[in-house]
């Protein structure tokens, strides 16, 4: 039992964890109800005739990411898997709770880091610290977050409410994380793949620190049927959407869109194909869209600034996901989605 | 890296973590705003003129609790140290979110109980799970909770409102979790203390179990200036409080009130007076009270049967808390409160 080492106490009246939230943790805590983390609880008054939506994640060490990666792309990556979640579902960031467990190695400057790379995201998203809680364990770094949203009420996207006719879009491109990964375990792939030097990178950063679409929150509210963020694999994901609405999809994969370098890794090994549609990590955004709201959609996702492609059609059905290739024929898929268990 | 092995995926549409989820946690979702976990958001719409009071709290396997504990009390006591806070603060329980990350060791066997304790307790204290994220980990069972709950708008009680001349008092008994801990890891110590089983046992449950002060919440928010749970040792504690509210504390350590076993564990080893002062995991709740207020304060605590005690007194100061023995004496203690780090 480790439970007597782990217990370290100093003789002064504030402790080493008070000093150390102090140091890291209280800059970033500048969300009023936050209190500057002086006491251990926060208080969020979410403004009349809004509902609060909530959302936890978790990401650990040597499974989520790796534990040598940078804090601070390590902190981003922590934030934005549960940032994308609220962009999924219309909602607009107010705040987040951090759970931070600690094995012994950790230091002072890799804190630091890691809270630099936190600040940066709690402003850039406009997502305060509200409270949080630092923990030793015996196991690797692992950072639970949750983080909260508010929308008007009753008008958070769901999966439940895609419709038979809705067009099936996503935002910008599929399948980059999931080829980074294969390339953070197989440097060597890049080569066999023929990318340069900029897109290997390209696909390395986007799982290394996703990039949520929470520009795009206000369009998915006003005009998605239903909606979720892509984490667990295209493919998987929205078959959960349609589990959830009693439907099919029915997607094509030549419109599924890739980036320069997933495309040429694709035309290289086309068995990448699975990896790029069912490897997940992508945290962009699957929505149906009823096609009556489908040119505001698309005005409001340019104004945002958020590419969105149209990829399929959500039909009668039963949950099932059809992916078809350039000659119709079905593709089929061993694993389509990502699960721990 | 483990991030290969720890890839696992089912042929089917729904992947075995939703199985998972489906079987173990979703019949704890009985809050609307769960959605039945469907989705991977929740939504609550706290009542008009509230503020939502948030915590989170994480436990570890073998630095909060002991790996082989029985997993419903290791579910009750992830969820009770966080009841605890909203009890302090006032604040009445609205629902939890649920991080669970498991090493490969944990069957359905021990997530069912796990999931039974959780469910006594979200209904025990009416407060259902919201949503949560499972994960996998090659370290310890690492079970973080997000609490939230609600009370009239601005009616937090904070660390930092505490007055001279308010009277400090606490809830319960205090001392028996860290008594608990010491016979957890030194069964022949109950010996040496002359415990009766039953004593010893008492101890032990107080370790493995939590009884949060939750019916006290309202009496706290009516009554008391300053408030928090004992969570790192009343001495500590009750510092971080004096600390932010720019007073000091006198308390006479005879007045702390000590279960029977506690009291006949002081009296054979009389240095575990340092344990029970300091050692935490009490969670009971200590609150400064104005004198004005005390009597109402007892009644409403008499109503809601949690009995307290008046220790002492908020004095002039810098956030020391003076603790005197039954001659008058400043007792100091070696670490006045348990810290991580």
């Amino acid at each position: 039992m480790k439970l007597r080492q782990m217990l370290k106490r100093t003789p002064s009246g504030r402790s080493a964890e008070d000093r150390l939230i102090a140091r890291f943790f209280r800059p970033l805590a500048t969300h009023p109800g936050a209190f500057g983390l002086i006491d251990d609880c926060a208080a969020l008054t979410p403004p009349g005739g809004s509902d609060l939506v909530l959302k936890t994640d978790a990401i650990v060490g040597d499974v989520h990411f790796f534990a040598g990666d940078p804090p601070d792309k390590v902190a981003q990556k922590a934030l934005r898997v549960n940032l994308s979640d609220l962009a999924a579902k219309g909602a607009k960031p107010q705040g987040f709770l951090l759970t931070l467990a600690l094995p012994k190695g950790i230091d002072a400057r890799w804190l630091a880091a890691f809270a630099r790379g936190l600040r940066k995201d709690a402003r850039a998203f406009a997502c305060p610290l509200l409270g949080g809680d630092t923990v030793r364990t015996p196991g690797p770094v692992t950072i639970s977050v949750a983080v909260f949203g508010t929308l008007p009420r009753g008008t958070m996207r769901a999966r439940w409410d895609a419709r038979r006719g809705d067009r099936i879009v996503v935002t910008g491109t599929i399948g980059d994380a999931a080829l980074g990964l294969v390339l953070r375990q197989d440097a060597a792939a890049a080569r066999r793949w023929g990318l340069s030097r900029s897109e290997a990178a390209h696909l390395a950063s986007r799982y290394l620190v996703p990039r949520p679409r929470n520009a795009l929150a206000e369009a998915v509210r006003r005009h998605a049927s239903a909606a979720m963020d892509v984490s667990d694999g295209l493919v998987g994901d929205l078959g959960k959407l349609c589990a959830a609405s009693g439907v099919c999809a029915e997607i094509a994969a030549a419109r599924v869109p890739l980036s320069r370098a997933a495309r040429k890794a694709v035309a290289a090994a086309p068995a990448l194909v699975e990896t790029v549609l069912t490897g997940g990590d992508d945290y962009e955004i699957v929505a149906t869209v009823p096609p009556k709201h489908l040119a505001a959609f698309r005005a409001a996702a340019a104004e945002a600034r958020v590419p969105v492609v149209d990829i399929g059609e959500i039909a009668k059905g039963n949950g099932r996901v059809h992916v078809r290739d350039r000659t119709g024929k079905p593709m089929l898929f061993k694993r389509p989605s990502f699960s721990h268990f």
